[in-house]
């Protein structure tokens, strides 16, 4: 079989039929890039699971699969989240991100816990298309082709529809002052437990078919009128309408003694200040949301779900005010200090890889197999414990304290060092300031 | 050890110093938030690596670790970005992911590849602080101040000025018309090859220290004057000028045959409604920019980049006019087409996880070793080949057809299929339209 060829154009090596190729001829393939190939393929070989069966499975979740990309399964304990006592699956590469949940998750439940309500649960699709007529007569014939959508994606739909979902709204949106002849047919689903993206998109194309259809027979339009353009028929990733909102609630006094160098009030105070300026400035706010992600991310990974979509939605949600701001909100009133956080959040507890990757099927069993709902109360929860944990370490100690001392062991790690060369190095830095260069020549002397 | 206990407030159980627990007495308590607790362990170790180190140092990535999430480790081979061949690490979940970037890549390497070009590598670090007094006295000192916090960060920034990198701007902002004595140091930085947070955090937090010292030394101020109140330090994970530029362009005549259904002019003429589209609706912006962080998000995981971190970037960036909106562009000139793509990618190939986490050392090695310019080119131009890709199966055929092929591998997995099976399910299916319950139909109907 000739799998590499070169062109006249670039005289470069390429691979044709890759992906027709077996896993190992694959590996074998690849190696060739590396400068060591016997090397690369141990590695990649190492870090397949030895049950074939298993490896299998994790093999077809995606396409050219070479070996399994491990990230630390975490847990932090200690959410009260609504009344009830979670242990938090999350799956980050960041160290300190786990240890943040954590250490937020203890405080608040000692004060109440998390607070937390789905707003709403409404998904959109569109399908956009562009059309040459009078809007009137396109309007006119809406209530009729509204009938047709619905009874024609009746196939896709009976079983969203059995478990109390479906498709909500059908809107013609007139987009022409955007962009000549561009219109939309904008819908809303309800998709209950599961994320609902091929749902979506399949009653979606099926209704860019069926207008085609109808628009070219229908007697109203004359032959200019029947010439329809579907430019593409697709969910929407930005679901403003699947909002959680998550807060937390306790008494200034009670921010006292949580950093010797102030008291409550000034605490408070400055985790204010420090709010407002991610309203104020999209320098911070970009970081101030990252944080939120940082826990939710964890969750979405850990869970199955999609992590780019919650990502563009969050943002773009910061974002619809016209200038990119803070997803949470601070109210001072009196002496009660509450936090919250806002955010759009489309995620299943069904479907997609929710229950087909083992880990994510633990996961959800470890948080009690909540619904779609249930999850993002979780969800927005821990993103609001993170930010909480984020901006603490900011405006009292500041975030390197934590967060290099997590990093420590990695640098260490780096080096080579042993166990017992670990715990002395732990305890050398556990008053002083960690870098690379200075652990890099505190290794250095220790081993002279 | 007391590891559980109540407390009055909640009568919930809470876990006690979980994260001082070895990994065993770990896994052996979250065991019992499960229904099937031996289960639950047998899974959890199931996923552990058998060599005890391997496994440590995952484990070491981050706290309260219990298992290894596996990602599906892939490669997507042709790529060509500028002259040069690249067989691309992507690490995902979504498994149309690396085919739609392998077919892009596949298309544009036989039409001259990617060209792509660093714009700028700036970082920016803010120290946020509330200060109260007159404005022009900060003014006036920031020359001296400002050789301060360059000489007084030595110790941090020594390593960092010997690669090329460091201190390159400092600047005092006002903000006192957006919050009453709020004011910035804002800071530009250089990192070369490294993402550079921590770098650029320990030297926030330097100047932060040496800022306030300063002013409450200085003879200029008076004694309220000397009252400087630092709210934070830290680094901006925004970074507009950390910026890189992916592009692509052929003949548009080069498009005929790209579907059976349209020749080149009118393929070319919906792509590029579809991404003006973009650029208009933010509900199509979102999904449309998720499309290009697909890509870019696979080659961080790979690479051992932080996602959010790019996320939040790239997010921010869209939303800069005031409108969320899409991060690609059209350009048709005559019948030149050319689409492109700016996003800011603040990467690192040196540092943090890149070299610890053994299939990212892998992952950049197999990329050549890039810099971190570099593999901004290639990240970009992944990005650009995944979008690319998506837009091309929407304005065709639609996104369902390649994506619920791919999906059906793993509904039959659900089924637990055999292998025999899912051959003859592949074939039966090659012409039909897949969705859950036709499959589990087919799947009742073979078993009967």
């Amino acid at each position: 079989m000739i799998t590499e060829y070169t062109t006249q154009q670039s005289d470069q090596k390429f691979i044709k039929g890759f992906s027709k190729l077996s896993k190992k001829q694959k590996i074998e393939l690849i190696s060739k890039y590396f400068k060591n190939p016997a090397y690369a393929i141990e590695i990649l070989k190492r870090y397949h699971h030895e049950d074939a069966d298993t490896q299998k499975l994790f093999d077809e979740f995606s396409e050219n699969t070479l070996s399994n990309f491990y990230f630390p399964f975490g847990v932090a304990p200690n959410f009260v989240i609504n009344h009830k006592n979670y242990v938090i699956p999350m799956v980050i590469e960041e160290s300190s991100v786990v240890a943040a949940a954590s250490s937020s998750a203890k405080f608040w439940s000692d004060r109440g816990g998390f607070r937390s309500m789905v707003l709403s649960t409404t998904k959109i699709g569109q399908v956009h298309f562009s059309w040459k007529g009078h809007r009137e007569k396109l309007e006119k014939v809406m209530p009729r082709l509204k009938e047709e959508l619905i009874a024609g994606s009746d196939h896709i739909t009976i079983n969203m529809n059995r478990r109390g979902g479906g498709i909500r709204e059908i809107e013609l949106v007139d987009m022409t002052s955007y962009m000549e002849n561009y219109y939309q047919l904008k819908v809303n689903f309800e998709t209950v437990d599961s994320m609902g993206a091929n749902f979506i998109n399949s009653c979606l194309e099926e209704f860019a078919s069926i207008l085609k259809t109808f628009i070219a027979n229908h007697e109203l339009f004359n032959d200019d009128e029947k010439d329809i353009s579907i430019i593409m028929a697709i969910l929407s990733n930005y679901t403003p309408d699947c909002l959680v909102r998550a807060e937390v609630e306790c008494d200034i006094t009670e921010f006292d003694g949580i950093d010797a160098a102030m008291d409550g009030h000034e605490f408070a105070w400055k985790f204010d200040r420090a709010v407002r300026i991610a309203q104020i400035d999209p320098h911070r706010a970009t970081t101030h949301n990252k944080g939120i992600f940082n826990g939710i991310d964890s969750v979405a990974l850990a869970t199955g779900n999609d992590f780019r979509a919650i990502e563009a939605s969050g943002h773009t949600y910061a974002s619809r005010n016209g200038k990119y701001s803070s997803l949470t909100e601070v109210s001072i009133n009196g002496n009660t200090f509450n936090y919250s956080l806002e955010v759009p959040l489309a995620v299943g507890t069904i479907g997609g890889l929710t229950s087909l990757h083992p880990l994510a099927k633990l996961s959800l069993e470890l948080l009690g197999n909540p619904d779609a709902k249930e999850l993002m109360t979780i969800m927005a929860s821990v993103g609001l414990a993170n930010n909480f944990g984020a901006l603490k370490s900011l405006v009292t100690k500041g975030i390197q304290h934590g967060h290099m001392k997590m990093h420590l062991l990695n640098i260490l790690n780096h080096f080579g060092a042993t166990e017992e060369e670990k715990k002395e190095a732990v305890h050398y830095f556990a008053d002083k300031k960690v870098s690379f260069a200075r652990v890099a020549e505190y290794v250095a002397n220790k081993r002279k």
